[in-house]
């Protein structure tokens, strides 16, 4: 199958990786994110749901791949490594409460004689869990562990040129579904239908781009539920009158590019008006005040100001840096836009900055996906910030933005 | 909001949770697995992400909500728990590396005064990572931990009345997506085209049944990529002589129907017949065989008896209890249908129960959901088991099966 980076852009970021585990004094490294999988040997499989992993060790040229049998094909079949590389444990290891799949992972690491020495685990993310930890360490008692959940990821952070055009073909994709939206949000259409239209747009992807899944679902929310960003779409149907919050990615290649709007159905009140105006000058604030050296703190700190402003006390994070990303989670969980963050931030760093008012009843949006450039930032997508108003014309038919 | 479920099934789910916590000796369980949380709460929404938690206390009639600021309204507004029983961290605590939101769960123990006692904790889980139990552990010393993965998983596992129905409307939808697989898949069609097609009616639902997304994406496989089963579709046009595995749920209120298939474009040959055909006898002679009071190890024993008639050796797992779910796994993580599990089949409990061959170049797969009866077991969807053959006829258009 076709790799979606030369050899030479995984070596190199293999390189970079190694040279932080040197700083560290980390021998070896497992790395069981499935994004910083992905980034450093290119494997891709939604196979993320039981245990897997890479083992980078710092004297080899190429990391080891270990996971259910099943998934070995799969990993020969999108990874650069070496099938000698690529290592299995079988299925009777699977959700069972008798043996672990960390058995065989460790066995691995004995094998290779790194079972007395330091080695990083990624501690604080989804695909590591406790029991993993705990059978890694009881089976290797004699190694020292050392918490190693951003050492990929923050390398991640620096997006390649590739990178940054397969971001760009995702904000395309943004675009498509964020359209696609507007013009699906009418009255008498249930909420599942829009979603099902958001869904197509993104997986078919804009033109001639093709798309992607999403780590985080469609967040289409209307009413009382604008009051929490995370809720999901029910069955219910648009009424005519709804204020609607809608967070959605372009993808493309597994890279997202993140974008939110708030969308009116019919016409805005001034409370309204006044919530979604705060939320988008606090964005266009934000966004000017971005330049290489500045910190992601300050960047917050901007923000705050602005929507003070407005009459809106909030110390909320604002925004993370994402890239690459599998569910459950499209940020990289490295850098945050949020006071105190000292992230200083540098060209081709990509960032979603999300303003967001949530308050006890109601809520506004609105995002873009961003790169830090030699001077400032260039937003990804192109689509107009403003408060969409979906108004109903005396033929009964809606139009767009 | 309206719940899904009455507070009287609500109240009789944490009932039998609690009946486990006092047959383990737990005073306390913090559940962070999200379809538990979902199944003993109402709580649904997609923040999961970010750490959270419910914690059930054996002489409390209500669980805790706990989780992130922003997501405390959902919680007001999908649960049944008073919102004296909603609390929060703040955003200072996301993703940072000077602090933990476990820092702030453990307070609310020592602030019910549950600091010194036997707390059980799903371990091995997507949503309870190595450092969050590192850090309740350093915060709680003398808590006695206790592995509790399964214990609410486990009384997921038989159905009531209304979660079937859930499921049977989740298996009409799977019905419905798959029908629109096959009339999509044509010669000339790109691969993500087709899936944006499936997850369009995965999310919109069939005929007055609202669908919902999927914990697991459209395995929408074809060509060499059928050997491995968690590889994604992708950007290629279907050239009108390929073998296509497809694997996809339909969804109704997070409750999920998973139904495979084999699909082939063009005219099968021999061995893709022989393939598809031990597939699919294996899965029959399986299903024939369930019944309340068998175990899970003796159907997998019928499968790979007969799988072996067709020429295969195979000890895979075959299947495992599905229902309420939220990514990355539509499975529950509790019985296997594989060699040696001794789970004892009982009515209204719910298997996919997935008969797969996975060769080194291409494979084949049939699957259902069902739910074991009084007699037997019922299968939830109603779609021929057949390989599904397209054939191109004169005028060049496809019919489907």
């Amino acid at each position: 199958m076709q790799k979606r980076f030369s050899l030479k852009e995984y070596k190199q970021r293999l390189k970079k990786v190694k040279t932080k585990m040197e700083d560290e004094g980390i021998d070896a490294l497992f790395v069981s994110n499935p994004s910083s999988m992905n980034y450093l040997s290119g494997y891709d499989a939604y196979s993320f749901y039981v245990p897997q992993g890479l083992i980078v060790i710092k004297e080899q040229n190429e990391p080891h791949w270990i996971g259910r049998k099943h998934d070995a094909n799969g990993a020969k079949l999108t990874t650069w490594i070496d099938n000698d590389n690529i290592h299995y444990y079988t299925d009777d290891y699977l959700h069972a409460r008798d043996k672990h799949p960390m058995e065989i992972v460790a066995n691995l690491f004995k094998k290779m004689n790194k079972h007395r020495c330091r080695v990083g685990v990624e501690m604080d993310q989804h695909y590591f869990s406790a029991k993993d930890y705990v059978t890694l360490k009881n089976e290797l008692p004699d190694v020292e562990f050392y918490d190693a959940t951003t050492m990929v990821s923050n390398v991640r952070m620096i997006k390649s040129n590739q990178e940054l055009q397969y971001m760009k073909n995702a904000a395309r994709n943004a675009e498509y579904a964020m359209q696609t939206a507007v013009n699906s949000i009418q009255k008498g259409v249930a909420e599942n239908q829009v979603a099902a239209d958001i869904y197509h747009a993104q997986i078919k992807g804009g033109e001639g781009i093709d798309g992607d899944y999403p780590a985080i679902v469609p967040l289409l929310l209307s009413g009382v539920k604008t009051s929490s960003p995370h809720l999901t779409w029910g069955g219910e149907v648009f009424q005519g009158n709804e204020f609607i919050t809608l967070e959605l990615a372009g993808v493309h290649k597994r890279y997202h590019s993140p974008l939110a709007r708030s969308i009116k159905l019919g016409q805005p009140t001034a409370e309204e008006q006044r919530l979604e105006t705060a939320a988008r000058e606090g964005l266009n604030q934000a966004l000017d005040f971005v330049q290489p050296g500045k910190t992601c703190g300050e960047v917050a700190q901007v923000w705050v100001d602005e929507v003070k402003k407005h009459g809106f006390e909030k110390d909320d994070r604002l925004g993370y840096s994402v890239g690459l990303s599998y569910p459950p989670n499209w940020g990289e969980e490295t850098a945050s836009i949020r006071l105190g963050d000292e992230t200083v931030l540098q060209p081709n760093m990509t960032f979603h900055l999300i303003s967001g008012l949530w308050e006890k009843n109601n809520g506004a949006e609105c995002s873009e996906t961003f790169v830090v450039t030699k001077n400032g930032c260039e937003a990804l997508a192109n689509f107009p910030r403003e408060l969409i108003v979906k108004q109903e014309n005396k033929n009964n038919i809606y139009h767009g933005y």
